[in-house]
């Protein structure tokens, strides 16, 4: 099996966790941290669910990876992530040392990797990482705009339903 | 009571978390967070105890305090932190909206708030903050400088101990 290969495979599997969070009216993305070609962390974004600002799908999948491996330095550990990481999710892939991030859509409005900043390439850092970007990124990104395409409807029909009740 | 001693006194609070920290032989960092005058959550900096990368003060304190008021959100709070924060503290500074934040001492190696990058100041992001720095710089500093000093002197103990032996 090769690189791109092993890659779509662990993709597919943020992927199935995003999908989680899709179903359960969380923003659909999902991370998984894979070690000798073991998946050993899954998340999916949990933020309304939890109310808690720190659960998006890479920070919990480090935490639970730190656990698994007991140690807060995820060595020789490769990131999937269906979207590309925010400032403090490519914080915590720093701070975790991460040696290598594989993502799959693009972040324009957020992203801190490629789009609006490029944490994890930055010499200061103690840390920097190895990237691969739009790993099944269409699927990857076709989820969130499906999601939020259908939260703009459900919005209109309530807006609707509330203007035929008065 | 003016902001400047507001500041100092919640600064205090920060200060005695770290110290917290430093006790326990972790890198002395406390935040403190606050809301309509009230501390509604405090921490200290907890990696090497728990083996979890992102145990970072201000990590800890922004989950206490959802918690505490039950939403992601933390509108109407000002975060404390003795020394400026790393891009993930950073990041998880503006996802859960924090409006205000104030910082002891600078961090030119990994501060992303002043030193490095100005990520609360980033009108790209959908979250800005305001941020005082330098309050009660000298005693956040000096905790960290003497934390590191004796941390280097036990290591010069062990090695000549190991070497005494040979």
């Amino acid at each position: 099996m090769d690189v791109l290969e092993m890659d779509r495979n662990f993709m597919q599997i943020a992927i199935e966790e995003a999908k989680k969070a899709g179903a359960i009216g969380e923003v659909p993305i999902g991370a998984v941290i894979v070690k000798d070609g073991e998946v050993i962390a899954r998340a999916h974004n949990l933020r309304e669910t939890t109310q808690n600002a720190v659960t998006h799908a890479e920070l919990s999948a480090i935490q639970d990876a730190c656990k698994e491996v007991g140690s807060w330095r995820l060595e020789e550990t490769t990131l999937y992530v269906t979207l590309e990481p925010c400032p403090m999710c490519a914080g915590a892939i720093l701070q975790s040392r991460i040696p290598r991030v594989v993502y799959g859509a693009r972040d324009p409005k957020g992203g801190c990797v490629d789009s609006l900043y490029h944490l994890l390439n930055d010499s200061r850092f103690n840390h920097e990482c190895e990237v691969a970007e739009g790993v099944m990124a269409d699927e990857c990104g076709d989820m969130l705009s499906s999601f939020f395409r259908s939260l703009r409807e459900k919005k209109k029909e309530q807006k609707k339903a509330m203007r035929d009740m008065n």
